[in-house]
């Protein structure tokens, strides 16, 4: 992917990634762009077009970054849809569905996003990298959130 | 809201909706539309713009739809973030935050998904509007995605 405008700073993180084969491509390319920014990037798989359930991606890495095993985690499927409700099962997993730069930054600062869930079929590459640009680059908003935050830890079940 | 296309005929359900602050003004006009077409709509707040908790709104939808009180349900906040993942904390709900009505009818066709989550600040009332009658119209896609969707009633912790 061929840069459209110059990216912004983004000190390196460990990064966790995961698609089902819808996601694939867009993952491929994902990848190969953070690894060139100098962030640590695991890759969860899928590892090919072949047909795959996107639930076990989704729960793999919840389960990586729910471990601290990585800071951020991105996860690709058609829509974003199956992959995201997936990684949300996880109650100390926050993963932010977005089409667009200004939700992936909303979802930081109002959020504390820690997955970005991307739809390869929606978006496109140079869209993704705009959303995902903003999702590493934008810190969370703090105090005014961090009661709601908290409350997304808890599940209906708790509450 | 006047239609800006004919509303194609969705047979009546019962539809619960919730928002919080940011979501109540376009969850009104949601409300206005869907009881104008002959569905039974459940009203579980916010029921101002004073200042709420997502997650609050989020948890009593996903809680009211997994106990069979409504057969879909709509939830609206300022990106749709926060309130899809608290309704995600449901393992028996399955929310789609989208921005446009192909996710939606896809999160229908290969999710089963029987949330919708909207962001107010993101999508205008029309464009709303269309993303709530592909999420009504459109019915499960069925055999090839069932297993899929039913992985997305574990969580990653039993996974």
């Amino acid at each position: 992917m061929a840069p459209a405008h110059p990216t912004p700073y983004v000190r390196p993180m460990k990064i966790a990634i995961a698609s089902d084969h819808a996601g694939f491509a867009l993952k491929g390319e994902l990848v190969g762009w953070l690894l060139e920014l100098g962030h640590e990037v695991t890759d969860l798989g899928t590892d090919s077009t072949a047909s795959v359930d996107y639930p076990d991606f989704g729960h793999a890495l919840a389960e990586h970054v729910a471990a601290g095993k990585a800071e951020r985690g991105i996860v690709v499927c058609g829509t974003g849809v199956g992959i995201s409700i997936a990684v949300n099962r996880n109650p100390v997993v926050r993963c932010a569905l977005v089409t667009e730069p200004v939700s992936a930054r909303l979802a930081r600062e109002h959020n504390d996003a820690n997955v970005l869930a991307l739809g390869a079929r929606v978006v496109g590459p140079e869209l993704a990298r705009g959303c995902v640009e903003a999702f590493l680059a934008t810190p969370f908003g703090g105090e005014r959130h961090k009661r709601r935050v908290e409350k997304l830890s808890k599940t209906s079940q708790d509450a």
